[in-house]
């Protein structure tokens, strides 16, 4: 037997049984020992478009029920490495997001205390933003791995400079970004003008637009990402939903059409071992537009893949 | 031919067709000249459960399409009367449930230079708070007949003031309401303590719960409430969809079982012509959950039934 | 053993399994000694709101595998004295209503031929009027208890004379119903003038309008009404479910709020027992606004509580 | 501060997050100090028509995160007065009936070492059967309230004779039950002959169908039931649902139209308070057949007022 | 600022407010100055299996809201260049299918006296016939793009030579189009006989079946057309949403498995630049199999690309 | 005209009405004659997460209207070589797997005494078991094509040892296969141990691996398998649904996201003409989690396609 937590099998309790963890973890009471967190940021007051992404978290849950432990196409057994839990949800304002923003930033203050990853399920992506201020607050700027349909570097949206559309040139404003080492991937549709993606290119981003992605595998541009970072950079992975095409994420808020697939979500994500990734977040998984689940089934698996390829977990 | 706006006839143009507007009315450009002005201010931002009420004016004004505009069962003719329009939506801010108020607050100020009675489709019921305060400055306190599951009389929430839980305390503590002439009609289901209601009746308050009035037509409590408002009082009404028992209004954010039906919902209204109503509203359609759009067409109907027993409208 | 067809047992094979025929009996191949022949009109071109109809017979026949043979309430075992088969759909013009009205009453015709009472699953309720030219044909007018939101008794349409809103104005015209003899009960919501609903009873129809009957049972009535017809004179019943509150019936074309509930349906339905019912039909059944299915099995019920009160079935 | 366990609060945890236990209670590791211990027995395998009972207690647990801890309408406030907790879900067999059967009747033994009174979510309605096994073993024969679209007193299906469908023949002939004090109430629809209901009353069941009581209150009923069981003596009450109209629940897998409403139950649920109830059973919610997840909701709360008239529960 | 009309900008007007017009372009009231000109025709009698499509213009511009001026891929700025605008909808008779094609004839007459290019939201195929009438009439014959899962060139359907399984013969026995400049992309799945693609081909209709594509880019084959038309010829695009997988378009009445994807779709528009388009269609969006909307939204997108491939918008 | 039965045609007879059997084909009332036979098995109690398939048959017949009876990619005209019959359901026992397999042992052993290739629709994947043992009581061990997500080579599930995720295992034990004939194309997603995977090669089992083939033509796989196997051994085809990825069939119970696409599934199945297949299965659909019907349809085109490359049918 494993020294570590186990998510509990589906052939010792029915899969649609026990509590409803990432995966069926245990639930942490404390952050001793851990190595792996899990937790939810229910949440949708950050978003622009469809709301719902309050209900992720329980959701991703819920579908996690269905992933085992051992990865059958990469041979990774998470489970065999690191200490991982469920933390719960963060107790988030849901009638404030400016309140809930400064929630968010003071509780991973907290979980940063100790030597963990913390692995967030969203909610809209307007929580990222202050994970990265506790996230730099601890490891310094980072590298950022920013998978997405969007850009999200509005300077602004009604007046607001923190929405789900503002993440990222809030956090390269702030200087929480290493701007050359941050990577966004899937980016596509429609903007309000070209330097919708270069102005932040002229800040170092580097852009891979959808379109430059379709029918090509995903492996050589994650392997070029990894060199690129090189393992000891501190990097931070975020992983938008929508990021993939409809067909693949129904149920998201804004969704984009001529987006990634699943195969090439797994082949970026796969290559990404052997960084030194300090912390992971997929966001805008919204249940009321997921009739059969399955998007949050998708974001529980891309969860499972980062957990992988996490600092810790060699193949067999 | 009447020389008011008329909806368009579903024999002229097919009822998929046509502008998305209340009815298929005309929409104004200026408010000149009009007797009644619907309007959508559509949000979700002050829920607390389930979310999606932002798109509820885009479904009810869906929805409207179906409604001719005769009333069958009392006679009423509202567009042989009224000058009736639709002004489109408030410009709310969707990442500052503050900030929107204000604006509904302003918004609502300028509308009411103008010798209109508007009828909001929310959106959530915070949407109440503000629209009152303009009410309160045009026709000072005013009687308010509030149909609901909830009280929404907490003090606060998260420590939040203003929320859809929390308006008619509010409206109370800032002079905007008669409290003796407040009747809250279809309260039901679990709380914090006896309290919850009790101590709105301290005020003065009017309580009616749902259980007392299962089974009962509510014709006569119309006719009670009237006798006691009088023909001049300036009387609000603020209608929860909710108020309804989720059999008859699934798609709704904090359904509450054991609600009204429809036919009592029809028969309290009716019961209301000969009040000086100076506002109404509409609240908490939730579209994500109403498959059938069925919720959106009740939360249509109430509208119209409220708009034939505005003042003006002479049964024929 | 009965001598007649019986509906395969939900205890011989399992429910979801078999034919889909009506209570999966046998799908006959001939008319010859049938009594009664239920028959799908799987159309929705006469529609003016939602589409959808055209699967309302299959989806009725799927729900209808539920329904065992005997009536618990009211002790009718119909299976006991009346032949009764499926035989199948009418091969309606899709692309045509004016050809569809031809083939229906053409189709009739060749049914009538027989000594059977056919039982429509439609299908929109334009079916209606080809199949009360049939009836008249071979029975004369006839007496009507017609069920609906709706009196469907529009001069035209778009300039069309016959749609699912002319019906029963052309059929008056035509000389197809005793007019004195014509029950319209449910009717409700708007209309374009008072007349909608007077003119019909200017010609002797009488006119029962929902709000008169919420919180009634209508048993009361159905005895009055199947007095007044007398157990000689040929009647036909024409169902559409859109008579039911869309709490009972969501998934239909143009629901009308404030109906009538299940309970009232089978009230009526039940104390016409003794009528000369010479044909049925059930409409406006639109499963793509019915996710659960209820509102088709509540069809079928009502198809199978009309079976239970033709002439010849005796309770136990 | 209560010395019993609470529900989190919706103002101190927004009610989409944290655990998903019955209305957000704690999940005992042990059963020691409990009064009360709800439960979930997932499993869909006992059922005839639509399958989907298995993800039964997750969406009850989920949706009873809206219910607050005080009944406004009776007083009862019963976390004041009982321990209560949410002890997890039993691991039947999802392969096998049987086995699942005798899984269920083992833990119950267990569980019945103790002081408690176990509440438990189902699942299809087959569950009751060992849970009165284990039951009667306690307490002896005992009175049964069934609540129920159908009275589930076949002899077998398709030979088995422990499914949804045979539980009260088999309770009956196992002498679980004091025959003269079951009472089936809301039974309807369709059978396969007269004696489907009138066997059981042979045996001194007592039965109430569904159409008796259309319209009326159920407070008198209940009160007789009360009287005729009298306070000493140990009751069961099991809940199916489907007892309840479609419009009310549509998501179940064997729905009967013409059916109980919520008043109804609520009624006949808050008449029972002063039995000596020693466990209580709600069954047959299917998720997949309920898309705005309301008759979940409607389940949880059915459970929660079964809570609150549970012996020890005294309204304020 | 531009001087023509721009859509209402997503940080100015919430998305899911404002008026429900393609993208919230105003809706023009004279078709004067125009360039291009949005319009509905809702309409689903032309349709052989699923109905649903009369939603399909209302659907797609409220999912249009989501769709930002700039083509991010491209850099196309259509309305930099051109006058856009919503003309609202075609009044069609919904009871005859006959009739809708005359009045889609003789409207598209009235709009193409002015020189502007109509796209047209259906509806089902049935509309691309009367209007290649109107356009031949104008243009004379045209080159037409046609994708697509079928060819639509049967002779007849239920004896009707104009639904939407028949348009491209009769436009091709009509002189509509320039045989041998007809490109119809996509086909596939089952069919009467070989001929079912032959027979066209032998008109000199250009047939690219769905699985000579699977894998493909269509940049080049879209440029392949291009060069086949030339700069000069008229050419018409009528693009059928079934043209793609039903993973990308679930919503559809008749879809077919192994369809394109989206990339591809986007890829063959964006090669398309620089013919003289002189008109386009996007047919067939059935909302009610559309749960998740992003059949819409994915129609809306592709009439973006086709609006920023039109005569006049240069790339920046 | 063909000596064959033939489908109904969609011009004959509307799509949407007629016998719910297999692309409407005749029902056989006899075995004789048959060449190939549909049957559907309508189960889903070996299920390890989400039911439904019960309705599986019912619902994959129901789409497999939409198909016309001539392959367009391939030139396969089944229906005239082929004498094709749908004979109904087998009458399994929906409260007992273990029956439900014996029944559908023997059911198999009285139809392959004729002379038939039989075609079942489930149900869930543990229907396979007793198909092979009684297709090798009759032709000896097979080869087998088994398409899925998953291996299906568990020894036991809750100690159970006959379920949907152990029929390979049991059918190696048993001799029901050549072992080294035997391909399991599109397995992924997570597991227990390296060996899920490494132990069924072992035997001889070949393993695709999904991820291995994404972005792929699987027309050189299908090739490869053909020569493998060679035209004389008999071989059985089992396609699990879920093969596919969750984009391309949403509806079915163990969803994996990263899987094949339909026109993947196209190519193999087409690339396996000129094989001696003995039988198929085509399982796992689950209508509930389907709203839009589209994973039916694409279940009822793999079965015909199948159909297409069976022994006898020569393309023109």
């Amino acid at each position: 037997m494993s020294e570590f937590n186990q998510p509990i099998s589906g052939n010792e309790l029915a899969r649609f049984s026990g509590p409803n963890t990432f995966m069926r973890l245990p639930q942490a009471r404390s952050f001793d020992g851990l190595d792996v967190a899990f937790l939810g940021i229910p949440m949708d007051i950050g978003t622009s478009w469809r709301s719902g992404t309050r209900f992720g978290p329980k959701q991703i849950r819920a579908e996690s029920a269905m992933i085992r432990p051992y990865n059958m196409a990469t041979g990774a057994a998470p489970f065999d490495h690191l200490q991982v839990a469920d933390i719960g949800d963060l107790a988030i304002n849901t009638f404030s997001l400016a309140d809930s923003l400064r929630i968010i930033r003071e509780t991973y203050g907290a979980i940063l205390q100790h030597d963990l990853i913390p692995m967030a399920m969203g909610g809209d992506h307007s929580i990222t933003l202050p994970i990265l201020r506790a996230i730099a607050a601890k490891h310094g700027p980072v590298a950022l791995v920013h998978v997405d349909a969007h850009a999200d570097v509005n300077d602004d949206m009604f007046g607001e400079k923190e929405t789900h559309g503002t993440v990222f040139r809030r956090a390269q404003e702030e200087g929480l970004l290493q701007s050359d080492k941050v990577y966004q991937i899937g980016l596509r549709g429609t903007g309000y003008a070209a330097t919708d993606f270069t102005e932040a290119q002229g800040w170092g981003f580097q852009v891979f637009q959808a379109h430059e992605l379709w029918g090509r595998g995903l492996d050589q541009l994650g392997a070029e990402i990894r060199r690129d970072i090189g393992p000891e950079r501190p990097v931070y992975i975020t992983y938008d939903i929508d990021s993939l095409d409809p067909a693949y994420a129904p149920g998201t808020g804004t969704p984009e059409i001529g987006g990634l697939t699943t195969p090439q979500a797994l082949q970026l994500i796969r290559a990404l071992r052997g960084l030194n990734i300090v912390g992971c977040d997929l966001v805008e998984v919204s249940p009321p537009y997921d009739p059969s689940g399955n998007t949050a089934l998708t974001g529980a698996n891309l969860l499972y893949e980062l957990l992988c390829v996490l600092p810790g977990v060699t193949p067999h």
